[in-house]
């Protein structure tokens, strides 16, 4: 798997994709408390949902939480996204124009690292949040999720060449399988994509079937994988002690075997 | 999955794949100091691979060793295999005119609950060994292994039918990958038989790279996993310890999610 570079420098070992931990409060004291919660478990990098924040539609307290993010969380890096109920994300009280400006001002703060857009969005907010994020020394997730089932191999190929060409940084398909045949259609796309394409990949089934592809992400091209440090943020996330035992047996015995 | 049926009765929870573990000693004694290993770790099915003894030669020594396997494994049922040096076994001394009449042998013993013969003998041998392990109340794995490479999923899925149509009571199909994709289809195929066929099957990816198939098993159809107890007898085998820590948490989090 590629691994995905902030500030010009490549984040973790490059040996295990990244276990990244979401932060799902809707108050400040909600967060604060999951942060410390979630850092004891030294997570490779930390999701803010900002879509669950119930101050989200005042900008400036918005910025003034991913500050206070930051400095708890030290040099483990921050990701900021607001998920679309459309895409399993939370109503959020604010039209698409001011999320824009929000993730504007989000970047112009510098106080996080990784910025997540879904590319169901128009291509002009996508075009604009690329250049701002890019201004700022922040990267870019395009993203792609759906919670119903799992589109063909063509369709989910085609999202992570989609994000590569729109200039994202790292390309992300998560998709809810309805068979066990679903989460090798995820796997084999996610891989054909982090072989083919040139920006590092994230891919994942959810659902309690697709909790095993979470496991599997170092071996099948996914640089990011999810867990549930302190509350989950989508079905079939696991807890992140779970989740990196299995990891540490995968790679024992796939990557050193 | 479905569950492996031996003497009338299902083996195993039926909810986890059953471990079976090799045995591979040349010599009588090897073979008893594997066994005090391997039973301490409680696999829940023992395959001894009778190409690794040096007497195979001898069916009298043969009988003598499989009963005294037998009484040392207690209500851990024993699979009787001879691969052959084509699909990954050791070489041996006798012809299969003598193989043929080394596992009749066998089976009139009773001291073993299963054999396995490969796919690949001809088909009047299959069919006498299937006539006479049915007599003795001793089930059938009709196998295919390729340590080469992972035929296309239409290949794979033929081997599970033509054992099904042989009359086995257990197809089994053990393939090495050269990419992760080949992965998927192994796993693919595996899941696509144990739905469409009546019987139970065995699917597996060897090598490093397919080892973690063997912690899937589970999730994609397949009754049977292989670990190492004291010795591996193939590529990509993990020791039961590990196996069975994988399989717990595979477990936890698919099928109980």
């Amino acid at each position: 798997m590629k691994a995905i570079c902030l500030h010009g420098k490549p984040v973790g070992n490059g040996a295990q994709p990244l276990i990244c931990v979401p932060l799902v409060g809707r108050t400040p004291e909600a967060i604060i408390g999951e942060m410390a919660v979630i850092l004891a478990k030294k997570p490779d990098l930390i999701e803010w949902r900002v879509d669950f924040f119930e101050a989200i539609a005042n900008p400036t307290t918005v910025i003034e939480i991913a500050g206070r993010i930051r400095k708890a969380s030290g040099p483990v890096p921050i990701l900021f996204t607001c998920r679309s109920v459309m895409e399993g994300g939370e109503p959020i009280p604010i039209d698409a124009a001011a999320l824009v400006r929000l993730y504007v001002a989000v970047c112009g703060s510098r106080d996080v690292d990784i910025i997540d857009y879904e590319l169901s969005h128009p291509v002009d907010e996508l075009a604009q949040l690329r250049q701002i994020s890019r201004a700022n020394d922040v990267a870019m997730i395009m993203s792609y999720h759906n919670f119903k089932m799992t589109p063909e191999t063509a369709i989910l190929e085609g999202k992570f060449a989609e994000a590569e060409r729109l200039g994202a940084d790292i390309g992300k398909v998560a998709v809810m399988p309805n068979s066990p045949e679903d989460v090798l259609t995820q796997l084999g796309a996610t891989w054909r994509a982090s072989e083919a394409g040139s920006i590092p990949v994230i891919g994942m089934s959810m659902g309690s079937l697709g909790s095993v592809s979470r496991m599997l992400a170092g071996v099948f091209g996914s640089a990011v994988t999810f867990a549930v440090g302190d509350s989950s943020s989508a079905p079939g996330q696991m807890p992140i002690e779970d989740l990196r035992i299995a990891l540490a047996t995968v790679r024992r015995s796939v990557l050193d075997g």
